[in-house]
């Protein structure tokens, strides 16, 4: 019987092209050189590490630039291989550049699926306003140039609590469903449940500010629109009724603008 | 009348030869492509803005590795440059690198030395324990790949709190006592004081934990040392009263082994 492994990814997303192979090249046979993913960097290493051609399926494809403390990708390993679970982490750790890690790794049922079994998913947006940049937090922080009052924020947060529609959150969503119904599959579903929207400022760093949010699910570049419409509120450019408003209006165009991918971090997913 | 400016800088040390200019060069002149070091990308920035050679004294010669949330550094700056003290941060962001960034410019009194006015500092130090390694958090902790016991690691920390001789956990103290008696200096204190000492397991990431320090002053890789000689407590290697004893033994030897650069951060100069 084949096993199926479900491992947790941590990555810093900086010099990743995203999650997701782009070469159409078989498992394993990725040239990270040339295109670098987190998907073909650990399914070249799982393929070093058991000799065989292994495609892993992660929960979430994140894009270019954004990080992840807990993606979650699944695998079926072929019941030849003799790779204990509990050595899996150290062995593909052994085989990855620094920038991604293995943090741990455990069966599955046969038929568990990283994506399709997620029941939520924790991301975080931190960003560092003020005119001054961070040297430290660089690769990680938005940098937002004027100063955020929060409590506003918090406010206008408040509103995406719960089950709604979120297109008016959704990049490229109009292209998406064009291709869906081209390939003959049902339109996406927009409606999402948002459980929690944090705003922590950080008391030990004057500036940073992180949002941290757990929905079932997010549509593509929906945390980043999310955090770029809560910073002009945080600015003051727009008052903190104006975010129920824009979720209402079911219209991209109504929201703010898309945050930078360097501030979002994958941060856990919910099974 | 020239200016004193004190400037709070904030650095990613991964790829600074530490703080201090090695070369020799005049102020501004530092060949900063051989041996990098941020003293002297701080300095050559000044030289761009200000057009003079400027030479400015850090509160801490951090060592290569070891990162700055809070460094401090002085200098004068001549009566001619008309440069307001509110745009020195981001006239020297513009002109330094992604991984320094001046955070704030405050006049000072004339005579202030960012060094020898210092009060205080605050260093902390992080570390990731267990088998698998951390990707995101690669740059500012030491992996030590075995499980920590934070509650021993805190009682033989209250050791360190008060006023003592910390003979035990500087590094080269020998070399440093014969240079200072071959200059006809007066032998290095080895008296510090220990305000505080905090051990903060993250309850966000398992396994994370941040050592903060705060003392009058440190000896040379005294902070290093201390975390060093902790993590051999932590992991049972050591009980928690055999700090006490390597203190007072006053003999490098009885303590632990020093702990890598990269997990030491300058967090705060108190003035």
């Amino acid at each position: 019987m084949p096993r199926c492994i479900n491992v947790t990814l941590e990555y810093d997303g900086t010099d990743f092209k995203g999650w997701q192979v782009q070469s159409g090249a078989p498992a394993g046979e990725d040239d990270t050189t040339a295109v670098r993913t987190v998907q073909g960097v650990v399914e070249r290493a799982l393929r070093v590490v058991t000799g065989r051609p292994i495609r892993i399926a992660g929960a979430s494809r994140t894009d270019t630039g954004v990080h992840a403390l807990g993606q979650a990708a699944s695998f079926l390993l072929p019941d030849d291989v003799a790779l204990p679970t509990a050595d899996i982490c150290l062995a593909l750790n052994a085989h990855m550049e620094k920038d991604v890690a293995t943090r741990r790794a455990e069966d599955a049922a046969l038929g568990f699926h990283a994506q399709r079994d997620a029941t939520g998913k924790v991301y975080s947006y931190s960003m560092i306003c003020g005119r001054e940049r961070s040297a430290v937090l660089r690769r990680t922080h938005w940098h937002v140039r004027f100063g955020l009052q929060i409590e506003p924020m918090r406010r206008a947060a408040a509103a995406l609590i719960g089950v709604h529609d979120f297109t008016s959150f959704a990049t490229r969503l109009a292209e998406a469903q064009a291709q869906r119904a081209e390939e003959g599959k049902a339109a996406l579903e927009t409606v999402r449940e948002v459980r929690r929207v944090e705003l922590h400022a950080d008391p030990d760093y004057p500036g940073r500010i992180v949002m941290r949010l757990e929905g079932s699910g997010f549509l593509y570049q929906m945390v980043r629109t999310i955090a770029g419409s809560l910073v002009d509120v945080g600015r003051g450019f727009r008052p903190p009724e104006w975010l129920a408003e824009a979720l209402a209006a079911k219209d991209r165009r109504q929201a703010g603008p898309t945050a930078p991918a360097h501030g979002l971090c994958l941060e856990r997913v919910l099974y």
